[in-house]
């Protein structure tokens, strides 16, 4: 095995504990001794061991003059447990292989020092961005405070989710709709506007088999609109959270609170996308799923406010200027307004589309 | 090489004359004697040798005694050609691969059966799809006396063709242009509605390097709106023909009429897509290419009158319900009546996405 197959293994390792690591990064770490595999680990949970220490421990003796691959840098500094660094040194490995520094740009480098100065060859770079997008909520939260948002649309070919009529069942296929609760699972919160809950009275769960975790379910509703009796408030499958302005009445207010519901009010008397998120941010949501609606998602976009896009297009054409749009509210006037997008997947996903997009960069 | 391969290169064969055989079928003929190529040819031209005559002469002597394949069933009847199917009798081959019968039912089987008759050995269904996928203009036009339609829209991911206030300019890249291009050659005519050629004033044309023919310019005109200096009329660079309603003024038609614009004057009030495809047929126009406005598609759809779809979707999000829907009038009311597609090809085409898809069969 060569240095990129012991560092794609330590990859898998991380992306093994996606969903329950939050708000931890997904870190994963192999040991190698005499080209043979001695030690293998991963991050699993917040609070709880890091890759290195699982790694290392499982090697032994054998961490002794051994390389080491791990998916980001070890940490240098004393948080919930000691710094990973500092256990690589005592247990005097020889090399280091690390794929992508600490996002934290306060502390990013310190860790390679700190292995440098005990003598260890330190390499970086090695499947650099495969790690880098492993982490990618986890660098975006660090870097801005923000969560990472990912735009949810389902669509006809001609960008309709509904007929007419309102009619919207079903436009794409049970193999897309199974993949958005994969995606649910991966993300700390989902996000939807209030008109949605009152439309469709969703449940917002992540319905795989045996999901990691219920993300927190969270309602955009400027004047508290929510229904008491709505699934997301009496079901209590997932926590709730709904952010309203100033203009919410402060006994609903209540009434949801006594419910379990946490209400984050905001300072103005409407709901700013750039509020949100950094309200959610300092909640430590590390990731939203924006599944609309349609004026939710035109809001995100005019605002340039999201960091990957996901569109389902079920190979239906629905038609008619009136039916309901995947994005709505303004729109953009001006051509050079409308923001270029990178095209980074694009499969059949039973019978349907599924196109991954995000921002491009400069 | 293999019957498959020999079938193959015939099909190629065949595929090169694309854009220049109308109101012919493309077909393909290869001749193998003692496991060499004896003979190749291909149908170039209505009017001009078949491709089973350019290959059997090719051949020379070493018909006798053969094996051809033949892209499409011999012909039997005596055309502005001689029939094919005598000409593989009196050149004594001894064995023939068809790869489809002849799509006229009426006619179907004749051919092969004359080759029967003299004793030679026919096997039929050799790629047998691909064979009639080369030829799906042609023999959906002998099966019904319609044109195929081809539908083609480009569009953001979110189904707009323009913003808001109407700004067009581009949705799409150059390679997805350019590939427009190539599909307009493949087509008997182009086909837009008369709005498309008040607010672009379009040339329509096919600009490939070189290209094979110019396919004849249909407007759909209603009252004949199309103004008397547009390029479709001046410019000269292809057939014009306007298609109105029993509305539209005598005196302005005859206006068109002396600028060599033809004008199909249809019975009643109104454009009904059926009788505009019923005397396209009569014209003898095989296949149609489709390129809106956004009403005209409507109306193709709503009438379930199309054979292929194609959709270049550009990486881009326009948003706002008001922007221009890629698939417009009044759409379906019911997802019940939506017909179910099936996308036969997704691929990157630069930076855009092109989807083809058919309606689903059964």
């Amino acid at each position: 095995m060569t240095d990129k197959d012991y560092m794609k293994l330590a990859i898998e390792l991380a992306r093994q504990a996606a969903g329950q690591t939050s708000p931890n990064p997904l870190v994963g770490a192999v040991v190698v001794k005499d080209n043979q595999i001695a030690g293998m680990g991963a991050h699993l949970k917040a609070g709880e061991k890091h890759a290195e220490v699982h790694a290392i421990e499982m090697a032994g003796d054998k961490a002794e003059g051994s390389t080491v691959y791990v998916t980001l840098e070890p940490c240098s500094h004393y948080g919930k447990t000691p710094p990973c660094a500092d256990l690589l040194v005592r247990s005097k490995v020889k090399k280091v292989f690390v794929a992508v520094t600490d996002p934290n740009p306060v502390v990013s480098g310190r860790g390679i020092k700190k292995l440098k100065d005990a003598g260890i060859e330190v390499e970086v770079g090695l499947l650099e961005e495969e790690a880098a997008e492993l982490n990618k909520h986890f660098f975006h939260f660090v870097q801005t405070g923000k969560p990472f948002v990912t735009l949810k649309a389902a669509s006809s070919l001609d960008g309709k989710t509904a007929t007419v009529t309102g009619e919207s069942k079903w436009i794409t296929g049970e193999d897309a709709r199974k993949d958005v609760h994969k995606s649910r699972e991966l993300h700390d919160a989902i996000l939807v506007g209030v008109n949605t809950v009152i439309a469709d009275n969703p449940s917002l769960t992540c319905r795989t088999e045996n999901p990691k975790r219920q993300p927190v379910r969270i309602i955009l509703d400027t004047y508290l609109r929510t229904p008491e009796d709505a699934n997301i408030v009496i079901d209590k499958l997932a926590p709730t959270w709904i952010i309203v302005s100033n203009q919410a009445d402060q006994e609903k207010i209540n009434i949801f609170e006594q419910n379990d519901v946490k209400i984050i009010q905001l300072s103005n008397d409407t709901i700013e996308i750039e509020e949100v998120l950094n309200v959610l941010g300092e909640h430590k949501i590390m990731s939203i799923y924006v599944e609309g609606g349609s004026t939710v998602h035109g809001s995100f976009i005019k605002n340039s406010m999201f960091n990957e896009l996901i569109f389902y297009l079920a190979p239906k054409i629905i038609g008619g200027q009136a039916a309901p749009a995947s994005i709505g509210g303004e729109g953009f006037s001006k051509m050079v307004d409308v923001p270029a997008l990178k095209i980074n997947e694009f499969t059949q996903i039973g019978s349907d589309l599924k196109i991954v997009a995000s921002p491009k960069k400069g």
